[in-house]
Order: structure tokens, then sequence, then C-alpha cells
């Protein structure tokens, strides 16, 4: 059953069966697929965002993100949100993984880029969107990170899940 | 204003002033703190669950979770839930960093940990809980995380935020 309807995401309360045989009345969060780029400007140097998030009210260090468009492929959907926020186009782009964000309530599921072989061009932000593009060491990143500078879930994971394929 | 209270989770739809100026609307989900817990059974060897999701309708390999009870410190949640889920209570325990799940619609923080000096007994699992618990080696997790078998966010940021340290 549907209990909220928004422009973001809706809401709805289901009860479900589960494996066990067990039933449940369950709150969940459609909130839709998105996508989340690490930028690569060389094989030491990557690009970051400094972002105000209204919801939790905080300046945060993140990788570009944003929600897929109806009809877009998530690389489609990453290439845009890449230009939109950064500038930068990609000649090259390749796909980390796919996760789900947080299980317990909500089917948000993520898909993570590293993007290469970048050209610098203008952002096409939109008025919701307060944001800074800062170019950083990876080393640094992964330190901030490691000190819990960078505390946007999608970002943290990219970090490392790149340095340890690049290791 | 409130659009939706429930025993998980809360749904608010506030109108918000960003730095830039603008005004919006902006719906949020508020759902708590939560944590979860890689446990480490020795220097190559950790414990991960497979469990039922029923939001996303999948069994996912994850590593221990849960939300932080009133009153309870976020380690103090780490040992109770991996020792409700795995039965192992733990000797040492160590966080590994706290981030925002999906700081776009939701204010979930979620405090991850490291978990050793394990010691094996029962779980205490609820009737909403199904899983299993699994013996892997670190690098098969890893390869697993890599091609997308393992699809939680936070467990994979986990993997190979540890790895990066433990390296």
């Amino acid at each position: 059953m549907k209990v909220f309807s928004g422009k973001r995401l809706d809401v709805e309360v289901n009860r479900i069966k589960l494996p066990n045989g067990n039933v449940l009345n369950k709150e969940m969060v459609h909130s839709g697929e998105a996508v989340a780029i690490l930028p690569l400007l060389d094989k030491n140097t990557i690009i970051m965002l400094k972002q105000f998030r209204p919801v939790i009210k905080r300046w945060q260090y993140e990788f570009p993100a944003g929600l897929i468009d109806r009809g877009e492929t998530p690389v489609e959907a990453a290439k845009r949100e890449l230009k939109e926020e950064t500038g930068f186009t990609c000649g090259k782009i390749r796909k980390l993984t796919s996760v789900f964000s947080s299980p317990g309530f909500s089917d948000e599921l993520i898909h993570l880029f590293v993007a290469s072989d970048l050209k610098s061009g203008a952002q096409e932000l939109e008025p919701s969107e307060n944001l800074r593009v800062l170019k950083m060491p990876l080393e640094k990143a992964k330190k901030m990170a490691r000190s819990g500078v960078i505390k946007d879930a999608h970002s943290v994971l990219a970090l490392f899940m790149f340095a340890s394929l690049a290791a």
C-alpha cells in the first residue's frame, strides 16, 4: 500500500511473506536508480565535489552523482552528471560495480563508474545544486576517507575499490 | 512537515533555504543510525551473512548490521548485532569510519567496525531475520565484490577500506 507519493521518492507499507514463513509489514522507500562517477584526471589525481546536502545540512566531499533519468542507460546518466556537475566530458568510462545503498529500507541501486580521458568544459548546474569542483591527489582523498573527513558512502566505496584495482 | 510516520522510518517534506539563496521543497527520509561489522576470524578469513532482504526481494551477501537502539552507543550496538546475527562475541572492536548511506534523500548515518578476537556462541535471531552465517577467505570476498556478487554498499565499502589498511 502506497503511503506517500512524492517527486523524489515514494513510500509503501507492504505485507511480505519471508522465506522462513513469517509474515511482516515492511516500510519501503522507492527512490529510483542512481549513478556516481570517480573522475580520474591522471593516474594519481581525481576530481571531487564539495557539495551542500540539504537533507543532512552539511557540506560534503563527494563524487559527482545523480538519478538516472527515464530512458537513460546508467552510462549515459554517468556521462551527463559528470558534465553537468563538473564540466568535464570523458573519453573513457568503465563500471566499478552496482550496489544497494541501504537495503533495510530502500531499494536504491547505485551504479559506480570511473571516468578518464577528461576534457574540461562548462558546468550546467541546477538551481538546487551548491557545489565546488576540486582537484585532489588520490592519496590525499584516501587519507581524508580514513580520517572520516569524507563521509559519503558511495564516494568512500569508489575510492577504496578503485585503489584496490589500481594497486 | 511530516508526511509519513512509521515504525522503521519517517518522511518529511521541508522548505529549505540553500547557501546560494535558492529555496526548495525537499523530501527527506529519517531512518535513524545504524552499524555494520566486519568480523575477522583470522588475518585472512572473515564472516559474512547470506541474508534475505524483503525490500529488494533478494538474498544478499552482507556483514552483520542493524539499527542502534535507544540509549546504545554505536560500539554497544555493533557488539549486540554481531552476537545476535552470528553468535560471535568479540574481544576487540575498532571503528573503520562513519558514512551517510544516501544523503540525497536520507539522513541515515552508518558506523562501520572491524571485530576480532572472536568466540563462537548461539545466535539470537528475530523472526524477521532470514540468514545463514558463512566463513570466507578475505580474498574470495574481494573477488565476489569486484565481480558484483556482493552488492551491499556498506559491505563492499568495509571490505576494501579494511583491505587497504591491512595492506
